[in-house]
């Protein structure tokens, strides 16, 4: 076991876990408690009975987001349970905090059927202002989602489809600024049609890209492929793919701009980046080991590379996106996170580097740049606002330098 | 509005709740990320996937505890709904954390059917120690704790029914002391049938008391009353009022030691106390305002009052039990939380008074005091560990002095 290992497990097994519940208010005395408990507490509880929209304000409610597992589809690991899962939940939580401020608590749901995944989660709406789904095997991820999304009146927010194509499309606007291409002539092909890879088409393609092709293991997917489709590839291919290209991913790589990885280890080789057209741009996001290595990638005529590892530049990181996403939705209290919710913080997350900053190790920010998170949550507020789905109106912060 | 009123409401807004959730460990940079979520977290998950029964060594299971209501019988203001029962869950998990040191995670259900709130619970289980059960109306509380009970691996405790029940039988275990009473003689009559009444009969008999009845608003219940029964009620019938004794609580109460009181404001009569036994004991613990008045109790011939409320003496509060009874349990691992748990509880609390500080006004600790929690925490561990329901041996704390 490598010491870093060994380090991640003694920490884990000394703080008994990650996160510890607080109160914020004090506990001292037969005052503090008639105010915090009984019978002070009587007060809000009867103001949200009356209206139910005042739980944001009287409760832990309008900052707190459950972060929601069963555990299928976990890291690289697989189907490692809902038990299992918990460290990594802990973790997704202690970064809502750490990043954004948002409260947030982890869900390890034991079952593997969607059906009762959607019937627990309504039933927990009560107390959260928002659901970030985590680690949900595909198919099920999408279905769960959904249906989420449009039963509930919290935003549903499947971190893992999203999240990803957030900070890919942000790395790859900023890539395509450095290389000259405009979105329109830029061919994109995506490799790996998981749970992120869908939501990377559909979010590239919502934000104009037309000339995409996504592949899985049997090649290309177009519409009307006799094997191997499932209702979600037949929606992207709907939306990918209009010249029907059929073939393995060397075949249809040849002329590409851009390679999105979110596949597996060696899926991506130094001849197809050759094949590709001039300074191709390369995001080999497989985990722990990409696709294909920077430097071999950049040896075979790459000009921008990103991972999504730490350890190379161009990280493609979800918590430059989840932690503000969620903190502008909560701070709006929107009921949804939308498209244009998810452009935003795209648009966020890009602009933040100026075009002088920009260079081919540097489309993205990092991971601990603290200027990301406030904003994506502004840009994501004020879209939420923009869009119908705020229940309240973005508050302009507005720093106040006192005068001596 | 009462400036208590309002103060309770102004400090619930300004805090948007009580609740925060914080990382117990840095996040300050790549490395510590590497170490609390990828690619170290991988560690803890495969261990967890490996063997169940890390996660409490791993996650924060083991110290956390759920406080899940569907709001039907939230304080004195009834069936309020789960949104509105919020701030009482948030509070009661304050209390946890900072009376014993518990995490507690407040969960507010939408949904009025016992199998539903039961399937739910179960799908959570992975995340949590235990289950505090709150505000729930009977005879679905019942039902509920019953069944979680049967099913979980995790100890499931309803506190309106064993927390009161606990705090009261220990009261009144220093009262008989004082009045020179034993268990075998006494009669007591307990008026009020619902999830706390039952409870008390329940852990009464179980502690010895055999000479209990119990009132109804259609007045005393025995085995074979025709009218306003239901199994819980018939379950009381079989333990109690062996005699079949007939009639109003004014009839029953006649000659009886002890009245314990979770009815209804102004249900106990001076008159009723003056056909009680000399030196009578009386626990009167409607909310917010008691059967009767302790004053007029004492005036009519009451030698120990006790209510619920901390503007008179010998409050019985669930918070002298809750917090350690947890404690205790989640510091063995335990699966359950027995009678035998709850009767250590009762024999801690009872015991922190010595012969020499009890008197009339003085039979229960006070809220604050500071021994109580360890003191219950230890008693249900060990209780835990004798009876086969912990996971893990007592860890006996060993204060270290240092010499000088």
């Amino acid at each position: 076991m490598t010491k870093l290992k060994q380090e991640a497990l003694q920490m884990h097994r000394d703080h008994q876990g990650k996160l510890e519940i607080v109160s914020k208010v004090a506990l001292r005395n037969e005052y503090d408690l008639s105010l915090a408990y009984s019978p002070g507490v009587a007060e809000p509880c009867k103001e949200i009975e009356r209206d139910k929209a005042t739980a944001y304000d009287y409760t832990m409610k309008g900052n707190t987001v459950a972060v929601l597992t069963n555990g299928t589809a976990v890291l690289g690991l697989g189907n490692i349970g809902p038990d299992a899962s918990m460290p990594v939940m802990e973790g997704k939580a202690a970064l809502l905090k750490s990043f954004a401020g948002v409260d947030a608590f982890p869900i390890a749901l034991k079952t593997e059927d969607p059906e009762e995944i959607i019937r627990t989660v309504k039933l927990l709406e009560p107390g959260f202002g928002g659901v970030n789904l985590e680690d949900i095997k595909a198919p099920e991820c999408f279905i769960v989602e959904e249906r989420l999304r449009q039963e509930m009146d919290i935003p549903v927010f499947h971190d893992d489809q999203h999240g990803t194509a957030i900070v890919t499309l942000a790395g790859l606007i900023n890539a395509l600024k450095l290389t000259g291409r405009s979105v329109e002539e830029t061919k994109v092909v995506v490799n790996g049609a998981g749970a992120a890879g869908i939501a990377v088409v559909k979010l590239l393609s919502g934000y104009g890209f037309s000339d995409i092709i996504m592949c899985d293991t049997k090649g290309a997917i177009y519409e009307g492929r006799p094997n191997g489709m499932n209702p979600y590839k037949a929606l992207v291919a709907e939306i990918t793919n209009f010249n029907k290209e059929d073939g393995q991913l060397a075949d249809v790589i040849q002329g590409a701009d851009v390679f999105i990885g979110v596949s597996a280890e060696g899926a991506l080789s130094q001849d197809m980046i050759r094949s590709m057209n001039d300074e191709p741009i390369i995001f080999a996001m497989a985990n722990p080991n990409p696709e294909i290595l920077p430097h071999l990638a950049k040896e075979a005529g790459a000009r921008v590379v990103g991972t999504g590892r730490s350890d190379f530049p161009n990280q493609v990181n979800n918590v430059l996106a989840f932690p503000g996403i969620f903190r502008g939705a909560l701070d709006v209290r929107a009921s949804d996170i939308n498209e244009t919710m998810k452009i935003a913080a795209v648009g966020a997350i890009a602009g933040l580097l100026s075009e002088d900053e920009l260079h081919d190790d540097y489309v993205i920010p990092a991971p601990f740049d603290s200027r990301v998170a406030p904003a994506v949550a502004a840009a994501v507020a004020r879209a939420a606002v923009e869009t119908g789905v705020a229940r309240k109106p973005v508050v302009e912060k507005v720093e106040v330098f006192s005068e001596k």
